[in-house]
């Protein structure tokens, strides 16, 4: 399967937050760029098929940004602009870039936002469910009409906060994506392996655990993948790495119309691909500047650096 | 290949320390148990090729350990028995395995140790230099007649006091083992990457990160491989693994008789196998009954969790 000739699968539908983030990290800093769990997952998945995103901004947002967008095959129907300001984060990273440290948060027009999806959108095959409000989560499932796959990615703000809305949204999903700390913390197990097959006893078929650098691994009832990360010398900004994963994740199952075993373990390839793109730069702006060849090209790395002979 | 006729490579000689352990986890406690790199290095090697074990113990030191030992195919004329009381550690891990907390060290007879290797040793062709006095470690190697195959660990005691020794030995050797912690404090780069190209200017071919629960990499001049933690529920006590995964790794080696790429990656794979039936159980207990079958068929399970089809 080639990339060059773009994107060719069933559409994805994302829902979750896009908004203006300051960050810091011990190699630079952003003021006011572009960020949020929806636009990263959007991009990255649209590398592989057509994306339907489902978010709010404010009237703030910048028409450069909503272009950027635009021209990645991103459609914005579902995109509401709402009087007030875009959602914001702010935060910074010590040499630990596995750690967020969060300095300040306004929902803004995320506080009142009630997704109402375009009724063309009611029937996309393959769904996303970023980090957002589980209530949110819910709320799109109920609009949908049988997706043939949910996925659904959450924080430790939720499932401190909304545990069993959490929990319901899990039981409804094909494909719960996590990192390390949050599986530990949903699970109440301290052990990944034992969180993850805590996970699935939620409802969803496949876990999918994210460990940052340390790379990924997911879970079935009957299979066990490991991905690792790809291996960076510099990583200058690692926020959105983990959305621009399950991005990545979910386009390319779209792309496959499938996603059975061996889709899976492709896909979870494509979502440590994307992810170690994203963090090379600040904010999406090596997401804006890749190419498919360079998609390609670090697939087939990870391919040589993990293949070995019989015992 | 098959393991179930019996080691038939090697032989591989390993020099370190003989130990008696004793050590608490949150899952349990051992008082007085056999341990020390050389120990886990050379059951660990056992099951790939003959071992030479060059080391010092008390008088102190068991029948039945020797015995324990010598069962496994492992040639205890380098063991000397010196006066005075077997090296001893004391030390726990709190729910963070990866990091141990030493309560007490005693040298005992280590303390004045110089290894003679009997005069059939020194044209042994796979060496494993365990972690050990680097002047004891070279010591060694200036005894040996052109090895084809040295393998060195160190720990960050040695790096911090004997710095420049240690950099002699690596200078001296083919293949570098360390882990995470190691290469950071080594190399001064905190990028294990970055840390593993500035070993490799240090001397050796190859060098092997250790990460723990998150597996391993191996970087040479030329190419990058990485290998998975196996995924395990329970781990009762991580001492050794390290020495375990070195071992497996060397033994595999000179059972092959080679140390190519291809042959390197499968070692890198026979020391995880190692090392995750080491954690299992206190002591060297899960080695003393582990059987070839069973290491082929975690290999196995392995190949099966890392592989993925083409893009």
């Amino acid at each position: 399967m080639s990339l060059s000739a773009g994107p060719s699968g069933g559409p994805v539908l994302i829902v979750g937050s896009v908004a203006y983030d300051s960050v810091r990290t011990p190699f630079g800093e952003a003021k006011e760029v572009m960020g949020g769990a929806a636009s990263y997952a959007s991009v990255s998945a649209s590398f592989f098929s057509p994306v339907r995103l489902v978010g709010v901004v404010g009237e703030d947002f910048k028409y450069e940004h909503v272009a950027q967008l635009g021209h990645r095959d991103i459609d914005l129907a579902g995109l509401r602009r709402s009087p007030g300001k875009t959602f914001r984060w702010e935060g910074y990273y010590e040499y630990d870039l596995n750690q967020a440290h969060t300095t300040a948060t306004e929902l803004n027009v995320f506080q009142d936002f009630q997704p109402h999806l375009p009724a063309e959108y009611r029937n996309t095959p393959f769904v996303f469910l970023a980090n957002i409000d589980p209530a949110l989560q819910l709320s799109v499932l109920d609009q949908m009409r049988l997706p043939k796959i949910v996925a659904c990615d959450t924080m430790n703000f939720w499932i401190e906060g909304a545990r069993d809305r959490v929990l319901e949204v899990l039981a409804r999903c094909n494909i719960a994506l996590m990192n390390d700390a949050e599986a530990r913390q949903l699970s109440g197990e301290v052990n990944l392996i034992a969180a993850a097959r805590q996970i699935l006893n939620y409802g969803p078929r496949v876990a999918v655990i994210k460990k940052g650098e340390h790379g990924s691994f997911m879970m079935s009832r009957d299979s066990y993948f490991v991905a690792p990360g790809y291996p960076l010398k510099e990583v200058r900004d690692p926020t959105g790495a983990g959305d621009t994963f399950a991005g990545g994740l979910v386009g390319y199952l779209a792309r496959c119309g499938d996603a059975d075993d061996e889709a899976l373990r492709r896909a979870v390839i494509c979502g440590s691909v994307m992810a170690s793109f994203t963090v090379e730069d600040f904010s999406l702006n090596r997401l804006f500047r890749l190419t498919p060849e360079e998609i390609a090209e670090r697939y087939y790395q990870i391919v040589a650096m993990t293949r070995f002979g019989a015992f």
